[in-house]
């Protein structure tokens, strides 16, 4: 078993998943805010220098995992690993921001495609990380 | 506190932390296998249409976080959010690796970059998640 702790939490114009961005396409635009822990101010430091981030968080509104789904706009099943369905045996998400301002504890960002209130596990930069690609 | 359970683990050739590739470009070529737990493989279905796999995984031998850190080559420290350093408040790992094979449970990996035995968190696809890039 693998324990975490939320960082902070991630706001959004989204208080349901009706209506929410399925493609992150259609989130282009959509604004939020991270408002991160107080205890971890100090990590942020730097942060303003990175355009994107990859955003860690809990999809805390998920209830039960499915192997196989069917895509949206698909007509066929995948196993869940293939896809980007959050019915995952583990309910992580991964998400792309753009960062456009820090203020203390909190970070604006937009093209925003989370539940309002979801709990974050990790943020981090997507040149550093990604930069295989 | 957010739980999870992971759904398999990554072998590699990297029975320890030293020695082991710091930045991802030296990880090209690296060989490595992912062995699923079996209640998972149905969530393998069409894995193998993706050239490239993100794995989420946890730092399973990193004990305790840093909130600043100064990377390698590098003479400043920075907040841990705007670095990859493993020392996390969340240990929890991102690779992209290159898809191989698929043989039943296991998944024949290249440019691995964790230690051998890490524990899996979740699979998922470069181009549906990264899309916006």
């Amino acid at each position: 078993m693998i324990s975490y702790t939320p960082i902070g939490y991630v706001h959004s114009p989204f208080q349901q998943t009706v209506g929410m961005p399925i493609q992150a396409v259609a989130a282009r635009g959509v604004p939020g805010r991270i408002e991160l822990a107080p205890e971890y101010h100090a990590g942020l430091q730097d942060i303003e220098e990175f355009e994107y981030l990859i955003l860690l968080y809990h999809l805390h509104r998920i209830e039960g995992a499915s192997l196989t789904v069917t895509p949206f706009l698909d007509h066929q099943s995948h196993g869940i690993f293939a896809t980007r369905s959050p019915k995952r045996p583990n309910p992580i998400g991964l998400s792309v921001v753009r960062l456009l301002k820090v203020e203390g504890l909190i970070l604006h960002i937009e093209d925003v495609d989370v539940l309002d209130g979801t709990p974050l596990i990790d943020i981090t930069d997507v040149t550093h990380r990604l930069r295989k690609n």
